[in-house]
């Protein structure tokens, strides 16, 4: 890289003490923050327009405050990044964390059966402890079968660990890795019906748009378990909601829905077993110097001509 | 051990299935079922009447099916078992992987928020997802005092080994152990506020009816939250309510209370924070199952002369 002070665009939409960090930490270089265009400087981070970074005369490195990039993922930016020689990387490992905690603090619920408790609290009190313990499970030996396995799947495996369970990841790059099962999507239909909790981490795409489809959720085991930290047009809505009411699917732990805000009347909010929080999987207390944090780490690695973590 | 036919005593509420279990793995041995009196036999297995232990007349063995022991714990029981030889062992290891499980489910739901984001889903459905986000936390790097080390303790650290989390319990044995500190109770004022999480784990006994008092609450970290899978005795309930509604204690999150069931009039149930489970925490599916399979494996061992697990 240059050894001449850098253009740093951000509108990451900063508190003050992550700004404060970020100021402190790129001393030298000359940090854009009032600014609405990040066509002319050496580097963006934030959430920079696409449009811009078709226009970008100079940008070298994008580095994005988001893990999904679907609208960064067309045709005309992936062109616009490889000819311009731009570096593009997200904040997947800013996520991975919250989202898997995220994750586990679902499957734990349903397994200690902490919402039918807390439903009692709210109404009658009865202290129904015979049916509460009846109904709760013990996660080991259970199998969990991961829809996509990048950063988040990567960190529940690790919380998983302790838990003695069987896992298996579909992707589309089938690699060795121990401890788990990695299958191809041709491989779906065998997996499916193995599986206690289908965890869906998958990204928005032309691939997995409406992927959790009434095929494959009748595949599933009855009465299993489903989950979505990926995103909400991954699965068929539809769908779901029929297998909720059959109890196909025995519940869905839904942190993204489409739309997003999902309307106060629609049908999700009151199917059976089906339980929602709004897009709140990722978030964190000090989630914006986290950000800031994981960027820095990234611009030292850029300086250094190293690689940077979270390409995409 | 004798090698002759063993009568043993069962009144341990079996279903058919676990009873099948029992029957078939203890053939050539003399099954009680059907009497309410266990002190002729050779073995006693259930919930026997501690008078009965008193007047035991050739009882070699006692192995309960509850993790708790109060009412076996008294100077007359005691005596009677060390005088007559009498094995006592308890079922501490069928409810380790449960209740730990159940602290964990706690611990997450209030990271991840799992709770009000219900209580919206009941209500409005407003998708908070600003004020949710910023209301949950990473588990890493924050601090665990545990209150009683025994097998769910123990297990519960193997749950938490991925979460980077420092490690304290307090414990009348202070042994190292790796990866945790371990201190004595005359060190609970230095350590009870650094705890993000107090989890009490200890039994009902002498010594712990009303361990976390006034004083103890005080000197938590102000918001720091607590968790009681242990015995409701050792929590002095008006204490506790009070620090809820100062804000010193951040929530409670309590699966045994004093008395129980906790009356639905009781001020703990809409106390602020404060997250209720009817003593739920050891039960799992196949719960009777698993106390017989533990019943034989440690019959295995009695037969063979080899060490009892759970000895009390």
């Amino acid at each position: 890289m240059p050894n001449r002070p850098l253009t740093i665009f951000c509108n990451a939409g900063l508190d003050d003490v992550s700004m404060e960090l970020l100021r402190s930490e790129t001393i030298g270089h000359q940090l854009v923050t009032d600014q609405p265009d990040c066509s002319t400087a050496d580097i963006a981070f934030g959430q920079p327009d696409p449009q811009q970074i078709l226009a970008a005369d100079g940008l070298k490195w994008v580095h994005i405050t988001s893990a999904g990039y679907t609208r960064y993922d067309t045709d005309a930016v992936r062109t616009a990044l490889r000819e311009l020689d731009i570096i593009f990387t997200n904040s997947s490992h800013v996520y991975d964390a919250p989202c898997a905690q995220h994750v586990l603090s679902m499957m734990l619920a349903d397994a200690r059966q902490l919402l039918p408790c807390y439903e009692s609290q709210r109404s009658d009190r009865a202290w129904e402890s015979g049916p509460r313990r009846a109904a709760s499970y013990l996660l080991n030996g259970q199998t969990v079968v991961l829809l996509g396995l990048g950063a988040i799947g990567q960190y529940l495996i690790q919380l998983l660990q302790p838990f003695e369970m069987r896992i298996i990841a579909v992707r589309r790059n089938v690699q060795a890795q121990d401890g788990i099962e990695i299958v191809s999507e041709a491989e779906l239909g065998r997996v499916l019906p193995l599986a206690d909790h289908v965890v869906n981490v998958l990204p928005e795409g032309p691939s997995t748009v409406g992927f959790m489809n009434a095929e494959r959720f009748a595949q599933m085991k009855p009465g299993a378990k489903f989950y979505n930290v990926g995103r909400g047009k991954t699965v068929d809505q539809d769908a779901l909601l029929q297998v909720l009411y059959t109890g196909q699917v025995g519940a869905a732990y839904l942190d993204v829905t489409e739309p997003e805000p999902l309307p106060p009347a629609h049908e999700l909010w009151t199917a059976p077993n089906c339980f929602i929080t709004p897009h709140s999987a990722g978030g964190h207390h000090g989630e914006r110097l986290r950000l800031v944090q994981h960027f820095l780490r990234n611009l030292r690695a850029f300086k250094a001509d190293e690689p940077l973590i979270d390409r995409v």
